[in-house]
């Protein structure tokens, strides 16, 4: 490869729209194509991401509010940002992460009701806190009606202290992902995931070729 | 008593000052008179703040950047804040906090290098994420110069990830407590610690004699 600095994808969306399925799929993808790629998640990605992970994900809906959600998961965001994230980037790697900072604002901010201009200005320091801000180049939102995407997940099992906040709340995240992506549609595709697998690869495959001319 | 709403006192300065033993000894004395009383320390105070002081004290110097220690003490403190310390004043009772507001200005602040502002903008909404705002009537500075806070620190054991700082970030968290009394004089009164267990509480005895009219 001949990139001196890489790329950053991220994967958002609600619970079971297939996010982890299709990042390995494009890491395999862009492996396959002789790229050096990091597949990493939010929120985790650094042993001090798994470690705020395990408190965020597991027990009550109440155990945490969404306040406090949103300090730790930035504060596992400031690690995995300035220890793994810039540092790959640097190196010229392409960087697929599971979720970044367009969750926080959709299940603190928009579905969790904290302020979302003060979200922005938190994710802005921590995404740059040291310079060059980080922000994924291209970002795809796997789509999937609230009730579908919580079916799949409930089968799966997870992190099942969000998938816990009922239908209405994984409704205003299926909004809220829709919402952002209507306010950035160069950065983020939205990709209707109710498909099969193979139809919503070919979707990811067909604007990786777009934005990336691969 | 006849309080309808409490009283909030906090007890700061670095390791080794005898936070701890002199905010007990408030704690009884209050209790004495026949006051109800709270005492709890930060970071902790509730389930959650235990979770997150677990993550925050132990390891390394460089497990967590100063941005991330904010992030999570403060997260700590939103609970801390809206689950215990708020209904506890709200039902007339004495709230003794072991360490508040100023140690995180301090420690990730002053000493840390994470702008005060910031940090003052972020502890506001912590404590105002439901009104009234939470602030102390009045704080403790128990000040000993810095080697010799460690030296007691040590020996005691403890908070050990903060201990292993160095003497120049504890220097750094002398001067920093100091800076912030001389900021705000009617609520903070810094007491030589160095003084015997005694001659330090009859320095609290006094002012809490002038503040409250004990």
């Amino acid at each position: 490869m001949n990139n001196t600095s890489g790329h950053f994808i991220t994967f958002e969306g609600g619970d079971g729209g297939g996010k982890t399925t299709q990042a390995a799929e494009l890491v395999g993808y862009l492996r396959g194509k002789g790229f050096e790629v990091l597949e990493t998640l939010e929120p985790g990605g650094t042993q001090q991401g798994e470690d705020l992970r395990d408190l965020l994900v597991r027990g009550n809906p109440e155990r945490w509010s969404p306040l406090a959600e949103l300090l730790m998961m930035t504060a596992a965001r400031v690690e995995h940002v300035n220890r793994v994230i810039r540092p790959a980037l640097a190196a010229g790697k392409w960087v697929i992460c599971d979720r970044f900072i367009d969750s926080t604002l959709v299940y603190q901010g928009i579905a969790g009701g904290v302020d979302l201009s003060f979200i922005k200005q938190l994710q802005e320091l921590a995404c740059a806190d040291s310079s060059p801000p980080i922000m994924p180049d291209l970002t795809f939102v796997l789509d999937v009606r609230a009730e579908k995407g919580l079916e799949r997940a409930t089968i799966r099992g997870g992190a099942a202290r969000f998938e816990k906040k009922g239908t209405g709340f994984h409704q205003k995240v299926r909004d809220g992902f829709l919402a952002l992506a209507n306010e950035s549609p160069t950065r983020m595709v939205v990709i209707d995931a109710e498909e099969t697998f193979a139809k919503v690869w070919a979707q990811i495959e067909s604007a990786m070729a777009r934005h990336f001319n691969l």
